[in-house]
């Protein structure tokens, strides 16, 4: 499954607002909302309905309110726990990456297979796979990032959501076979760039 | 504008095909690369047909052909310069990333504002904002990656487009505003993630 339409442009129209926040203005109309974010204000009118976010619709939408209730659906208060399979290249950035925390977003571990990985010290805990479960269910971790080469990824995948992984960033260049109900979400940086690459000279 | 669907399309076969190859597979068929990829036979024969790629139809397609013509679509025998705007989280996560070079993409330059990080020593030279015409000129560089915090996105994707860059791979959380020609691929890790949260939770 992939994440759903409305609540990607849920995320598109934060980035809007955050915009025009940063421009000083206190309030929009879903008109304004619409321009920025490709979305139409009937779509937008429906979207906010359904997610229960109003902001004094008359005379324009407080910016400030909006945000904070989008905020509140994504739950920016408690701290949610994701855990890292593969410590190569991707995984090490990941782990390296200082923005998690800001946004209340905590990796509790990084999985690998190679024993020599294993032996390396990073700020948060390196395991075994074999200690997937035990960790997983320790931290109440729903969400996980794969990082490992292709060839390991399903079988990787297959794991998480026999140990109760809902959602999974993946990296690996692989098409990931799962349940309905565990979302994915594929980035595949150089397939991308690959693409960007391509129609720069095609054109 | 947006990458293109059968550009998309044509990387979702190579990494099933790469799949296949790893099975110890030979030969395969347009119904199993659409079983596998989601998408229909007759969409795979259009897109093989619009790209030139043919490889025995008859009896299958042979899985190593398709895949080097794959590859000759997106030139994996020329080294491809990239720039990097932004060396906060996610510029130095890309520096470090190592698997840029066996694919054939090199980072030319990263470039920042902040004289603490012009010091920085990285394997690949930094550079400030005004060496930006002159760097991509010199490298004939298509595509940039931005990785600078929100409130100077636009302006510095103004100024890539200004000095040439065809497309742009973009990492901050802004809806770029760019020509008609310029592809952008938007790469929010921290939304995606959000996402993912939001619907382990609600389930």
């Amino acid at each position: 499954m992939a994440i759903s339409d409305s609540i990607r442009r849920l995320l598109r129209y934060r980035m809007v607002l955050e915009k025009f926040k940063r421009f000083g203005w206190d309030t929009t109309y879903s008109y304004t909302i619409g321009k920025e974010s490709g979305v139409s204000s009937e779509q937008i009118r429906k979207d906010f309905s359904k997610f229960k976010i109003s902001g004094h619709k008359k005379g324009g939408y407080n910016i400030n309110e909006i945000l904070e209730k989008i905020n509140e659906i994504f739950k920016k208060d408690v701290t949610d726990h994701i855990i890292i399979i593969g410590s190569g290249n991707i995984g090490e950035a990941l782990i390296n990456y200082g923005g998690f925390n800001k946004h209340n977003i905590k990796i509790v571990g990084v999985f690998d297979i190679d024993p020599v990985k294993l032996k390396k010290k990073y700020k948060i805990p390196i395991y075994r796979m074999d200690m997937l479960r035990e960790i997983i269910e320790r931290h109440k971790v729903k969400i996980a990032v794969i990082a490992v080469p292709a060839i390991a990824a399903q079988e990787v995948c297959h794991d998480l959501v026999d140990c109760g992984i809902r959602g999974i960033m993946n990296f690996s260049p692989v098409i990931l076979k799962t349940p309905d109900y565990v979302n994915v979400y594929n980035i595949e940086l150089i397939p991308i760039l690959e693409a960007l690459l391509y129609h720069s000279d095609s054109q």
